[in-house]
């Protein structure tokens, strides 16, 4: 606690303090490790989650564990969220016994989940007069990049926030980007996401037209990948669809969820955005199939099906 | 005429026989400079276009002018097309004067035109009984590639007969790959525009979205180009994009027709292709706005304006 404090005067002042204390709620499939990442960095942590399992597995590792967001909020300097949807990041936040209750001026919240930009601006504004900074800090990279440390951490919010919570994601990240201000990393995250499902299904028609015409489609992708149509996806997804593996990954149920806020987020700013609201209604079909735990390259085997 | 008859024998024998002659019809943007790279690289050129202007230009260099391809054909070991569209290829081989009436025992077609699978099987079976040889050859890479010598060629036919073409397909392409049997050069071509135009849909539709949430749209795309959206598209036509700079490049009407070769041979194979025919609807409402003659990645505009 002590320690604890006296980090929270050194962010405050804007000078070297100690170490800040770091407070995670939300110790799931990337919550977990990147935890692991920050207290492996040398920061106190605290960790709080609705199950104990993953609070235990910190608490091994030399964590404190807190039974509630406004308990870790009162303990912590920097207070991150890493939750599965945006009425998850309301309710841990402004809920009963939420962040907003515990968290003291001159400390930080990091909402690193992929949320609606809409809340992200909201919160920044309600915490505003509180002198309590909010940057909105959605990542890529899925578990991988989680466990190794490497994601691409997407920041919304004021430089000099994003000044003091830097090393902090430098433990979690490797391509950590200010975009802008509150919002802007969940605006980002929201066109990652409709480039990643909108290529995913380009390459998922193309290969799969390819087969159904008798043509290897190994081939296929191996000559576009040497011109314009090459990408990632393409690279990566496409040998997936090749080899049929559609263990996640990243589950089309989450991509189908980052579609579904990438366009509400374009409706809100009245932004057309015909393909992604094509590709949000393809993802909720496949899941609607069954096939929501597969990875979001499933959706070449779900127009397979669909054939 | 001496030499191209002693190039077909030698072809004809499989030996290292002489250099065999090379006609090409179709002297557009595209023909015309793939028609000088083959006369740069040693091969005696006979030429023929429906406008004049071009021909002479090749004569210019030391090409022989055919007044037909009939008369094309009968003077070339090698007869190449480089034509806008399927209905274009038809006319111009079995038309009348057409390809068809001159060609020669032992000599080769290479249609180099983005057109049908179908047309492509077709025609290679009208020929095979006349010890014609045909390969689809189809190209990616646009103007900059057809001039420089370095275009993608994606080859579709008999091994044999890619062998043989190789040296004189070499003076074009940089990446020339044989994907299979007749038709599957414009089976990947078909799946190649498919994947370029989605692309372009999603890139234009996420900087859109980024652009009026009212975030820098270029640190957007450089944070993406970071992470799984990255794709030549996002780099290249994400720049144009942010430029505004819609000069071709690639135009779209051209876009649109290679999406509708797309669009039919899904059909035709019975391969779900929603995202392909929603986008072929884009281009197709874009070019109706008389914005055919913009490079494809004017999608984004067409949007904009649209929103």
């Amino acid at each position: 606690m002590t320690r604890a404090r006296s980090g929270a005067r050194g962010l405050a002042d804007g000078t070297a303090g100690p170490t800040p204390t770091v407070g995670v709620i939300g110790l799931g499939t990337m919550g977990l490790p990147m935890a692991k990442n920050v207290l492996a960095a040398g920061f106190p942590l605290v960790a709080h989650n609705r199950s104990r399992g993953p609070v235990d597995a910190l608490v091994a590792l030399g964590a404190t564990a807190a039974a509630s967001p406004d308990e870790l909020a009162g303990l912590s300097d920097i207070v991150i969220t890493v939750l599965p949807d945006s009425p998850d990041v309301e309710a841990v936040v402004r809920g009963g016994r939420g962040v907003a209750a515990g968290i003291r001026p001159g400390s930080m919240l990091i909402d690193m989940t992929t949320a609606s930009p809409a809340l992200a601006r909201d919160i920044a504004e309600y915490f505003h007069d509180r002198d309590v900074a909010v940057l909105d800090a959605p990542v890529s990279g899925g578990e991988t990049g989680a466990v190794s440390g490497e994601l691409s951490i997407m920041v919304g919010g004021d430089e000099d926030a994003y000044q003091r919570a830097l090393p902090v994601l430098a433990a979690m990240g490797k391509t950590i980007v200010l975009v802008g201000g509150a919002g802007a990393g969940q605006v980002t995250k929201a066109a990652n996401q409709m480039v990643v499902a909108i290529t995913i299904a380009g390459v998922s028609e193309a290969l799969l037209m390819a087969m159904k015409a008798g043509v290897d489609p190994e081939k296929v992708r191996q000559a576009l990948l040497g011109g314009f149509a090459q990408s990632r996806i393409l690279d990566l997804h496409g040998g997936r669809i090749l080899a049929r593996d559609y263990q996640p990954g990243f589950r089309s149920a989450l991509q189908r969820k980052d579609l579904r806020i990438a366009a509400e987020t374009a409706k809100a700013v009245k932004s057309s955005a015909p393909t992604t609201e094509l590709v949000l209604d393809l993802y909720g079909d496949l899941v609607a199939r069954g096939m929501g735990e597969l990875d979001h390259s499933a959706l070449a085997a779900f127009l397979e099906e669909a054939s």
